[in-house]
């Protein structure tokens, strides 16, 4: 590309990018980035600039950038085939060896794999797969679809109605009919403070049942949930908690969904997050972590038993109506197996789990005991930061101070990109598994020093929303 | 890869494929084909099959098979940055740059692009775009959107509901509210036998406008189109369709949403359907062609009009909260850029327009008098061939007769690759905008064979399903 060619004035005149202040950016008052190239835990920019990416592009450039084994793998397969649809019977070589090799890394009761694009279709396929699942079973009115507050799984219009965050509803008519959400596992915001984990685990549990109860158990279809919530804020399950929901699905006969879009394919240092807590789901929702995002390609995991019924169903009707036209795109699925080789070969799972721990270990040594730090948490690959006015009363920190902002924008100026976590204050970490100590060293001492310019010399409380707010939950 | 491997094994029994009967292919009841190559605008299959892919993939590959320019820009992107996002302001040279490509490629009033990764996705995000700019304008009630029956939009639950065939809607309890259904441009299968096109046309209109009238202008937001129906049977516009039912949107503040999908970047033997067929959309689909499917890669293009007041509601409410994390994918991206290049280079909308108007000619002359074909019908690069029992009535022929299947499994044997349109009896064509002459007449005279194969000597009218008859419109 030429450097003197008005790139940077076309982005800003045309280009309408995703989660961005679409007026401030066209007038060129917010900040503007065209990444050019990364290596590693590094990306670097038009402007010569270059950042440790502490949040792996949006937590799924897994391996890291610049895997020449992966871009070979990628331009092998575009030389040879880019494309060829997988409609009535069709494959590639490419699509179906990664099959083969997503279904060795799921949980044992999984027998079937659909190919999508990303994240958002997968978990629209699952919801077309439930409804006709129920249909088939001669169900029709057990449709609904349970999620919880602060749950991520996407921002198409149902998916954007999955999730539970307010910025995906706003204005967009969302949630759509048929979506209802419960608690999230969030027992640094829950509501009342003197609950112990396990307490709050049975209370989320019970809110679940009563919502059942209340909507009629006939009408529930599925529960849709991440093992750990990514989005909205990095949490991973308070005590028991699998443990009891599972429970609860499995008295009313409701399917539950494994959103791994996030955890699949070693996140957590373990392969999945399923087998990681222990969840025995119906459907996993797979997508970043499957190429790393060298290419977009995403899946569905189905069980055994929801296969049964799809198999019923074609049987009855003939094939199913659905698909994409880039369904297991060629391009997507070599990617996917060279990249799911590469973690084998270079034990990046393992890495995650050894090189992630020693971040939450020393993000807590750092930082743990700062007065406005509420809580540190992570597992595997991934660790947040909440910050807070008053570790006694967990209150958040006044939202026009925007603190997490600007701690965020602090370390970024420091050359570490990190994410403030949108409906709380919670600075949010989920580097590339290839991270190295010196580099996880490097993100907690330049956030310790973010976190201290942030608040000054120390405590700043305020009378500000308290947990228990509604807005803090949910 | 090794031939000795289980792959078709592997895909037997793992593999779930879109638009697939199911429980037949795990089976191994029906066929299944790994396809490993092309060139131009040929496909080669794992057995040493090579056949003459006479609908581009899923009209799709618009350059043809193996095109190596393209295969070089994926492998440079790939090398260089396999993947960044395009969340709050960052993007890549690779997405910029195929942004103003796209816009000078776009009618005049287009103003900003935003991309996704396949036309369902896209779809979806012009649907968010929709209600929140009625939101943003203060009408919260405007927002029911009316589709054609026929039309497809693509298989997820709202673009699966805007989608007017029923194959996506059984079972999956599509259409979800919102969306309604007018009548499907097809002047062969017009319910009423003595129209004229032109009144054709004009009782389509009305008939809009009637069901506007009916739900009341303040609750319709959006009328959903291709310039020609594609899935739908391949069906140009009939004279004067257009013009009308443009005027009656504009009588009731209603957006047009093209959707270009299959018509974009060259199938009708001009840039874009829109401007062919002189449509103002407000907004538009983009997908197949844009990259020729060698990546993922789909696309809205913003008029000015509605980019107006997504400013507004910028200002109002802040960022959007919308985005795919492989929004605007570098690889994808890169992709976009080659082909739209190779496209001019090799002038290859000039030859989809030449050669396809040779090929529906040629078809014409060979096929036009046979007296089981009702229409022949084409624009640019598409031809569409419906079978019928009786040309005077248009009968349909027996279903259970299944003409078009056996007409397609004849090409099929026979080296071709066509497409068995759904909810009608359609031998589809959509061919590589490469197509030679030779080619052309290859696949106008194996369909010959076909048809006459398939009828023996000739008619065989029967008393089945008539033009007039719900199902063949809807």
């Amino acid at each position: 590309m030429l450097k003197n060619d008005p790139l940077e004035q076309w982005d800003r005149d045309i280009f309408l990018h995703p989660s961005t202040h679409l007026a401030e950016f066209a007038r060129g008052n917010v900040p503007q980035r065209i990444v050019t190239g990364g290596k590693g835990s590094h990306i670097t920019d038009r402007n010569g600039n270059r950042l440790l990416d502490g949040f792996a592009g949006l937590y799924c450039v897994n391996v890291g950038y610049g895997r020449q084994e992966i871009a070979e793998a990628i331009a092998d397969q575009a030389r040879e085939l880019s494309y060829y649809h997988a409609y009535v019977g069709h494959g590639t070589e490419a699509s179906v060896t990664l099959a083969k090799m997503v279904l060795d890394r799921a949980p044992d009761h999984m027998s079937k794999v659909y190919f999508g694009l990303g994240g958002s279709d997968a978990n629209e396929t699952n919801i077309k797969l439930i409804w006709y699942y129920n249909n088939i079973r001669g169900l029709p009115e057990k449709k609904k679809i349970i999620s919880r507050w602060r749950g991520y799984h996407g921002s198409g219009l149902m998916t954007g109605s999955l999730t539970g965050l307010h910025l995906f509803h706003k204005k967009f008519d969302l949630p759509m009919a048929q979506v209802l959400h419960t608690e999230a596992p969030y027992y640094y915001g829950r509501p009342k403070g003197e609950m112990t984990e396990e307490e709050f685990s049975a209370w989320c549990a019970s809110e679940l049942e009563a919502m059942i109860e209340r909507e009629g158990p006939e009408t529930i279809a599925a529960f849709w949930a991440e093992p750990v919530l990514g989005t909205g804020g990095i949490v991973p399950p308070p005590k028991g908690y699998w443990e009891k929901i599972q429970a609860v699905l499995e008295k009313y006969d409701i399917l539950l969904v494994a959103d791994e879009v996030v955890t699949g394919f070693g996140r957590l240092g373990s392969m999945m997050g399923s087998d990681h807590y222990g969840l025995k789901p119906d459907l996993i929702t797979i997508a970043k972590g499957l190429t790393s995002a060298y290419a977009p390609l995403s899946g569905s995991i189905v069980s055994d038993k929801v296969w049964k019924v799809l198999e019923q169903g074609a049987d009855e009707l003939g094939p199913l109506g659905h698909g994409w036209t880039y369904s297991a795109h060629p391009i997507g699925a070599a990617a996917g197996v060279a990249n799911l080789k590469l973690i084998d070969e270079l034990g990046l799972i393992e890495n995650a789990a050894t090189v992630g721990r020693y971040l939450n270990d020393r993000m807590r040594e750092t930082l743990g005991d700062h007065p406005n730090v509420g809580e540190i948490r992570g597992e595997g690959m991934l660790c947040a930061v909440e910050l807070t006015a008053d570790r006694s009363t967990r209150a958040a920190p006044d939202a026009g101070d925007k603190v997490t902002q600007r701690a965020v924008g602090h370390l970024l100026e420091n050359g570490i990109i990190a994410r403030a976590m949108p409906q709380a204050e919670i600075i949010g970490f989920a580097p590339p598994f290839c991270l190295t100590q010196d580099e996880a060293d490097e993100i907690v001492e330049k956030t310790a020093r973010a976190v201290n310019e942030v608040f000054g010399s120390g405590t700043s409380p305020r009378p500000a929303t308290g947990p228990g707010a509604d807005d803090v939950t949910r």
